[in-house]
């Protein structure tokens, strides 16, 4: 079994993250980012980005961002919480969406998830845990 | 403007929860039930429905629960945050989701969002604050 | 080393719950009744009980009712995060808590706590994670 | 009625803050910096600062930062919730914190709070959001 890290950018081909549309632009230790394009089937009944996109950015992008790093110590990553903030809404363009580490434990990584919209404003923010878990049978 | 409730249970026909595939089965003042079938396009990389599946349902289930009842005041709701906490995967069969209200103040209202899959296990717990706002030029 | 569960009711005579008064009043596997005397010194400035407070009962509730379980089994408790929505103030009276056990995982265990006002008014509401870890060296 | 900020730095000597020990250092528009000496009576029974000293000082933090801010508009500042994750222990020294302003909405602010042990190190991470509102009577 390995994990390989598609080359970047990429565009999410199957799963939810292939639903919803999510494209993985850059990946370091620390940050990942990634975007979203805008379009109707991503909408809540106001006409709104739904906030559970959002929340699927935030839970990819952290738990992607743990994955890869803990892998090759035999360990898996696996979301424990998330929490967004909602603050402004998006109704149009890209979805801009930059994670970073904030802590990287031995059971437990921390992120923070800054979403912005085209003009660079920030419309919502997501702390991610996530915890990191030996590989069963390993 | 009328907001009209749809005839129970509802299959969501577009926008995000068409995408996913929420339905919505009961509506009362205090409580929304909902369910989401489990396919692979709802998953992420290991096999698990995606976190951000289940954050989307509650979100949803709280704003309409919210939506319906203080439109008629003239008013408006907007998820303003999401705490979701993952305890137990589910890979297979049915999302089942069951808000229920904790308060409903003037400015905000406050639910609970239990998700259990289908042998009853309590899989995942969101916290949604809903704001309540005029509706802008009323 | 021994954990030993005191007689019960039990007002904490040191330490931060000391300071701020917590008394436990009930324990069992699944749940921790708590309560604090509201007091000048435990208002903010504008003379409600401190966000503070709530969290800081919650806290002490969920962990205590954690590490009295795992302990048997060399396991230690740790607070991992707490999320807490404030819903209506608390000015005089008695705070009074309990905290249920939503989940008790291998390294994760999930607590709900209500915190309600004399009149019996769901007032704040907390979720506390709390990890479960090996002690150090046994 | 008048708010009037403290000669800072401001040692708070009587409420909730004046209890654990909250000493404001600076303030502008989008930061809020303070910080408290750790004390065996801000401990949990293991030795550690607990956790909701770290959630009380953001909550100070965060709101005072609001309040003084939307007070000259005739509005007030009141905590909605508060999101803290645990990511290091603090056993001595000095907790210090920093409150940065990430939203300053009509209805609500959002602040995201870090907290730091003697040597640097991000220890803990709150997430306030804090409602305003208009002065009754006003």
């Amino acid at each position: 079994m390995e994990l390989q890290l598609p080359e970047l950018p990429y565009r999410a081909d199957h799963g939810f993250d292939g639903l919803y549309g999510l494209e993985i632009l850059e990946m370091s230790e620390t940050e990942v980012r990634g975007r979203v394009e805008v379009r109707d089937e991503l909408k809540q009944p106001a006409g709104l980005v739904h906030g559970g996109v959002y929340a699927s950015i935030a839970e990819s992008l952290a738990s992607l961002g743990t994955a890869f790093h803990v892998f090759a110590d035999g360990r898996v990553a696996m979301g424990l919480a998330n929490q967004t903030s909602f603050m402004r809404p998006i109704t149009t363009g890209t979805v801009h969406a930059l994670a970073r580490r904030l802590h990287a434990g031995r059971t437990t990584w921390v992120w923070d998830v800054e979403i912005r919209d085209d003009e660079g404003r920030l419309c919502v923010v997501t702390r991610m845990t996530v915890a990191v878990r030996d590989i069963p049978g390993r």
